[in-house]
């Protein structure tokens, strides 16, 4: 039997949403499914060298400072350590080219985790054959 | 053949998206449908004693009580009903275990159809078999 | 073997969502895949006629003017376009017939892409089929 597989697209950028999209990475990916994100819009901005230390919760945003230590209180690690953990599992991580092109992002702005750049289709190719299919 | 089924990430706790999440689930389970929900973060907090009845539209929010009042006119059920409705036709609603630490919320504050606690592995458990799989 | 299919509930009325939401949509449609939209309380706002000019971006709202001039720099399609050739390439493009009620919007103010009315059930017949489902 082939694999379980996740396709999420990533187009939010705020803390809470960052989180819970690379918490279900990180534990599909331990699980041993295969998992790919494709990252839209702010979800890409977020994807940029030192991004993941500056998005903030979608609401109360100026508790964000407050959530983040509450976090690390309870040992949850932080998002830019996720997004390392999702690297290192191999969740496949695609930049949305028309994203890059219209937000000025070239991809050595972009962390290294992010190895591909993509359109639709590539989205598509991958979401057809998933079991879980997310936008976040 | 097995029953069909769906299993919703409900992440945000705004009135509309609310409605919307338990309109599916309540409509799914009318058809014989195995539904999950997975409650996370603000979508935590709307599960609440007494939390559904503070919740709000995601835009214009200063229309929630307008659209209310539209919603009883034309004998919408409210959000609250629509908990009772979804619980007594078999949803099964799970709270997220990591945001219920994070956002200091003991089981006891939660309402009595939430009739477990999980983490990301009874989410992927459940969404990887499922026909339907959203976030909202 | 059957064309793979894709059913989107359009919640949402952001620029940067609904971009999105019909680029994938007209993405799939070209790719011979099955596309139904179903529109629910913002997103059908969005589907007025006249709508699609006045939306705006999820974040940064006040630079939705220089996102659109960018989007024209680029040769991005306008939204307006993106759903007219959403409708020519054949996707089914649903009214929830729900907020059509409470949002006082009568199937005459609807622009013409929208060619059925639906419940509940016609959106999760639709999804129950599909191989990639989202909410956006």
């Amino acid at each position: 039997m082939a694999a379980k597989s996740m396709t999420i697209v990533m187009h939010a950028d705020d803390l809470d949403k960052s989180m819970a999209a690379f918490i279900l990475a990180a534990g599909a990916a331990a699980k041993g499914m295969d998992v790919t994100m494709f990252f839209t819009f702010w979800g890409l901005m977020a994807m940029k060298k030192g991004g993941a230390d500056k998005v903030k919760l979608s609401k109360f945003r100026m508790f964000t400072g407050f959530m983040k230590s509450t976090m690390k209180k309870h040992n949850v690690a932080t998002l830019d350590e996720l997004i390392k953990d999702c690297g290192e599992m191999g969740v496949r991580m695609v930049a949305c080219e028309m994203t890059m092109e219209l937000m000025n992002t070239p991809k050595e702005s972009l962390r290294s985790e992010i190895t591909e750049i993509g359109g639709v289709g590539t989205y598509l190719d991958a979401a057809g054959e998933s079991n879980i299919t997310l936008f976040i």
